[in-house]
């Protein structure tokens, strides 16, 4: 299961390198994990509001171009069963203007109850990503 | 009722025009009011748990000078009662090096319960900011 | 001239409080003049290749109600010469769904030369916002 | 070479989970190395100005508890060169008040000059992370 959504790099993004600052590929990896869930059929608030919480437990980067600002980005992401209480998302971040791969990561996420307990995965986020 | 509170500029918060972007002014004047709550005998933290929130209803801020990476300035905040349901925080951002003003603002608060409804500020509060 | 722009809000952007932290609402307003700008025939990424930046000397915001993780939020954006080398925007954010108005706020820029001097604005920005 | 920082967590840094958001880890990382860097005889800023930058190529973090608003936080930091013109830098985060570790990573990054070439890390830096 892979979604691809497009982000246009904001200004406040950059740092005084002239570039993104390293730290907000992780919150394009968030719009790419909930895209990705919006077309299993429930969106990520709809899981929240239903008790199951996925806080990230592992994640890595790596930066292989520098991202400007205004450029305009797409961030593939596939979705991949762990176990039934876990799930790891796979990343790559593409430049549209010229099709190159500036960034690769991944996440990986524990579900959790509202009182913090491990939960199962619901049943149609564990059929389509297993 | 004053409090002065430090902050070293980070990398994060600057852009790529080489100063800090403008929306991290709000969150320096966060980490003042929260120094200035806490002087009068509670914290924010504690403010939220006994079921009273202070969201920002209004705020402002004038730059007048560029505030740069691994800068240390001095926030001072002054909190003024507006009513008994709200409260007036005003910033003055100076950088410590050269005594110069960067930034000034000022943050209106309006006291809610956690369902969201208006409710009076403690007594503390209220009390040390007439 | 007037622009409209759509954004979804990032988990990144909320905070424990459960709605949007004040401060993202002007990097939403950074995101509506650029817009704004591009409209006009020329992306601000291009005016300051051209030697022309805009760095923010004023700015302010009224919220009248919370935004959400995942709503989506449209700006609108109007932009208004003050002088040959000033420029305010003024911009109110609506949530989609209800069409609610939740922000309204604006900003004024000063132009400014590489080396920190005022200098004129564009040709093509003054006629457009005179 | 090791260095040792606090921070307290700020309300911007939380999301509606009541939790530190995840990308903000690694802007306390950016403070741990900022100020180890400065306990070898020069700030970031200055190498910066001296013509040597270290963007991040590679990083990751694994989060073992939450983090909370208000929590004093220690960073303890360790550097490592890996080559001339690469360096390495190891991160644990602690809660100060149970001394519980709250996160864990590493930030790898390149030296380049202004234009973007590889180029020789500064003696001193090299010297004290051998």
């Amino acid at each position: 299961m892979t979604a691809f959504t497009r982000v246009r790099v904001r200004y406040a993004e950059t740092d005084q390198m002239g570039v993104v600052y390293y730290a907000n590929y992780f919150v394009w990896f968030e719009i790419g994990r909930t895209e990705l869930l919006r077309t299993l059929g429930g969106s990520y608030r709809e899981l929240e509001a239903s008790g199951v919480f996925l806080p990230v437990i592992d994640t890595a980067c790596r930066y292989l171009q520098s991202s400007r600002y205004d450029d305009e980005l797409e961030i593939r992401t596939e979705g991949q069963l762990i176990s039934a209480i876990r799930v790891r998302f796979d990343y790559t971040v593409t430049r549209l203007a010229d099709q190159v791969t500036t960034a690769q990561g991944y996440t990986v996420h524990a579900a959790l109850s509202p009182r913090g307990r491990a939960c199962r995965l619901p049943d149609h986020i564990r059929t389509a990503l297993a």
